[in-house]
């Protein structure tokens, strides 16, 4: 295994509770981030934690994130200040037979690092339309060029994939040797992400249907 | 309206990016944090953020999380410490005819205060079983009660329900006048979590099926 199979665990990333559920393996992490399509981006401000849902894109061994220059956030965030990026997807409801070993699946990615605002208009420019790509493959290049107002009033923040893990729960319930013996339905209810028809806009110029990557969306 | 009706806007939780999405009415915060299935716990560990994806449960104007005594996260934020609890509900993707005005459908709750951790019996008890019935409706009544041992090694934090807000966005895209000529398809992909069939644990005893809060699960 190279250097750059894994993120190293440190003090604050080393997974205590449940470690057979971590990893640190980048292959894990890379299909978390990129599968979901929003992240929580957590900061301190004033002393106090603050979080913002937002949507974010990898590429290579970087998390981007954007917002508008006003977001007072992601100006806060983008100080060179230290970030926690979350991101969870819901795979099902493990349904046991105590509430005490009820849980659910999931696969989750948390990374720690300190965010930088991205200056450089070429990296800028790349990260804006992987964010488009991230949500809808190949939408971006469908679209008109970025306008310089619209780069200019855009803050891009980068997040180095250094410190961090993934933790992932698959399987059905747990429980207590002596429960098994109970009268309750156990196993999971598993959970999608599902898309509906396309809805066109009402502006929509007559004549234009989507492509196929927004009838064929799905995610996994 | 009463003071219950709606929170206060403080200095930290005024809306001022898209004020119009936003709102304090405690209808449509109770509404989000009772759809979500998970939320995002946020606190601060040794100055910098941190984030945990976890279950929760609303009752009347509490927020309850919970997780075993040696998780450090919980013990951590649960010192009277300033939490941020996030929940976001992704209901689509808006296409627009521009990156720039790409966006997604969601509503979000941020919620900000000082968690304690529930040391009277009865709440604790009471808290165990909303979250298991946050997640299926009525299932805490098909369960055996809790044990000593599973009620001393639950932590359960409470998270008040005073200052915090809720996000909406809902509708088509918004695009620059001039791009509304562009050759290129723009609406709304809705977007919906949806149960699968339930698979029954292989250890479960024959003859016993789920309920139908079980097959008939859904959200929102």
């Amino acid at each position: 295994m190279t250097a750059t199979d894994a993120l190293t665990p440190t003090e604050r990333t080393t997974l205590r509770r449940l470690p057979a559920r971590g990893s640190y393996e980048r292959a894990v992490i890379d299909e978390v981030l990129d599968e979901a399509l929003i992240c929580h981006l957590a900061f301190v401000a004033d002393g106090a934690p603050m979080v913002i849902p937002t949507i974010h894109a990898r590429v290579g061994d970087t998390v981007y994130l954007h917002g508008s220059v006003a977001n007072r956030a992601l100006r806060a965030a983008g100080k060179g200040a230290q970030v926690c990026v979350s991101v969870t997807l819901l795979d099902g409801l493990v349904l046991a037979r105590s509430a005490f070993h009820h849980s659910m699946n999931y696969r989750s990615v948390v990374l720690l690092g300190d965010a930088t605002v991205v200056t450089d208009e070429a990296e800028k420019l790349m990260a804006l339309d992987a964010i488009v790509d991230h949500v809808v493959a190949g939408r971006s290049a469908d679209l008109r060029p970025h306008t310089d107002v619209e780069v200019r009033t855009t803050t891009v923040l980068a997040v180095p994939i250094i410190e961090g893990s993934a933790k992932v729960r698959t399987g059905g319930p747990v429980d207590d040797e002596e429960d098994y013996e109970l009268d309750v339905w156990a196993g999971v209810l598993p959970l999608r992400l599902v898309p509906g028809e396309p809805v066109a806009d009402e502006r929509l110029r007559p004549g234009i249907v989507p492509a196929a990557n927004i009838t064929g969306w799905q995610r996994s």
